[in-house]
C-alpha cells in the first residue's frame, strides 16, 4: 500500500478555475477517477494517467459510490499517484466524507485539494456578492435532495432563517422548493436567481420570485445549475424584468 | 476609461491553490490592488504590475473601503489590466458588492474571478466534509461581525437551523459565539472545529465543543481562522481529545 489518493476538486467547469496545485497532480498522475462533468481540456492535463469516468450525472447511470470507494483504494495497491477529481469541491456536495472513511479504514493514505465551488463561479457569472457587509451577513448552501432511506431534510428552514441561501442539486425539484420556502416563512416576492452552467460558454441565468420558481420547469436546465435566494438578488432581477428578461441569458458577467 | 477591472481570488492562502485563471490575470496585469493576506509567492506572478496593498486585516490599520473603491475607478482610466486580488473568494465575505457597485456608477468595465473560500481549505486540513449524503444536508456560512451602524445580526439563529455551520471572522469573539449558538438552541456538547491559517505551513486545528469554545481565547489565534460547527466533526474531536489533543496541531492533512 504505498499509493496516496488525492481528492481533488475540479472546479466548476471551466478549465482554467482549476487551482495550480491541482493542474500539478493531474501531470503527476497515475489514474485518474473522474467525474462526468469534469472539463476534457482539464483532463488532458493528465496525459500519462489511465482515466476512467465513475459518474454522476444527475438522473443518469452513474458508478455506485461503494464501488466507486472500492477501486480508490484497490488503486493505491498498485499506482503511487491516484486522483479522484471531482466537479466543484470535495467537501460541499461532493461525497468525499464517504471515501475519506473508505481509504481511513484500508489505511490509505490521502490528501484533499479544495476547488471552486459552483456557487462561487455562479455568483461571479452574474456579478452579485453572496454576502453584503452589514446586511447579508449569513448565506446557507443546501440541497432538497433526500435519498432512498434516509431521513428528512430540514434544508427549507435553514435556508428561510438565513439572509440568503444557494441550493446545489434543485433545479429538477422547482414546484417543491417555491413551495417549501414559501412555507418555511419566505415571501412569495423574493427575487430568485438560478445559473445554469456557471463559469461555461453555454451560462444561462434566469431572475425569478419565489412564487414563479416552478415556471423555471419549463426553462430546459439541462446542466448543473444553482439556485439563489435573497434580498440581494433584487437589482438585478428587477433589471431583467424591466428589460424583458426575467428569462435572461447571462447580462452581468462583463459589465460597463 | 479602457481599462478592465478584475475582482480576483487568491484563495485561501497556499499560492499553489490560485487558479490558472488567476494566475494568468497576474502575469498580465498592470496594477494590482492586493489584501495584506494574499501570499508574496502569489504577488510574485504579477512581475510587471505596479503593487499597492489596500488592507485588511482584522484588527489593523486598512485602507478604507470608500477609498479603495475610487483608487480601482480612477486606476481603470490610467491601466488596461486592473487586479483587486482578494483573500478566499471574492463574492463570500469579501466586499465585492461595494466595489462593483461603485465600478458599475462609473462605468467601469468589470470581471469577477472566483477563488477557493478559506472554509473549504479548512475542510480539507481536517478531513471532514462539511456536508455528509443523507445526514448533514445544510451548511450555513456566517459571520457575527456587526460594524458599526449596521443593523442586528442574525447569524446565529442561522447556523442554529442548519445542519452545520461555518462562521468566519469569528476567532475573536469565541465567548459571545458559544452564548449565542447556545441561546439559539445548539446542544453545548456540539463538537467544533477550528482551522487556523488553512493550507499555510503554520496551519493549527482546535478540537473543542461549544460549551469549552470560549478558552480558544487563551490559544492565541493570530491568523485567520474559521471556526465549524456540526456532528460531522464528532468523530475527529473524539479522536483528538483521546489522544490528549483536543488542542492540537493538524492531524488530519496526510493520512495513512
Amino acid at each position: 500500500m504505498t499509493g496516496t489518493v488525492y481528492l481533488v476538486g475540479a472546479g466548476p467547469g471551466a478549465p482554467d478555475l482549476l487551482t495550480l496545485r491541482a493542474a500539478k497532480l493531474l501531470e503527476r498522475a497515475d489514474i485518474v477517477f473522474h467525474d462526468a462533468l469534469v472539463h476534457a481540456d482539464t483532463l488532458a492535463l493528465a496525459a500519462r494517467a489511465v482515466k476512467i469516468a465513475v459518474g454522476k450525472r444527475c438522473g443518469r447511470q452513474s458508478t455506485a459510490q461503494k464501488f466507486i470507494n472500492k477501486r480508490l483504494v484497490d488503486a493505491a495497491t498498485a499506482y503511487d499517484i491516484v486522483v479522484r477529481l471531482k466537479g466543484g469541491d470535495p467537501m460541499l456536495f461532493g461525497r468525499a466524507h464517504e471515501e475519506i472513511a473508505a481509504l481511513e479504514l484500508a489505511s490509505v493514505r490521502y490528501e484533499v485539494v479544495p476547488g471552486v465551488t459552483a456557487a462561487l463561479a455562479a455568483a461571479a457569472e452574474i456579478g452579485t456578492s453572496l454576502t453584503q457587509r452589514g446586511a447579508v451577513r449569513s448565506v446557507t448552501f443546501a440541497t432538497p435532495r433526500v435519498g432512498e432511506g434516509e431521513g428528512t431534510n430540514n434544508w427549507s428552514n435553514s435556508i428561510a432563517v438565513a439572509d440568503a441561501g444557494a441550493i446545489y442539486m434543485g433545479a429538477g425539484q422547482a414546484t417543491s422548493i417555491a413551495r417549501e420556502l414559501i412555507d418555511a416563512g419566505m415571501p412569495a416576492s423574493l427575487p430568485v436567481a438560478i445559473v445554469e452552467n456557471a463559469s461555461l460558454p453555454d451560462v444561462r441565468v434566469i431572475y425569478t420570485t419565489l412564487a414563479a420558481l416552478p415556471a423555471i420547469g419549463n426553462a430546459g436546465i439541462a446542466g448543473p445549475a444553482l439556485i439563489f435566494i435573497g434580498k440581494q438578488f433584487s437589482a438585478r432581477a428587477a433589471a431583467a424584468s424591466q428589460a424583458g428578461l426575467s428569462i435572461a441569458r447571462a447580462p452581468a458577467r462583463r459589465r460597463g
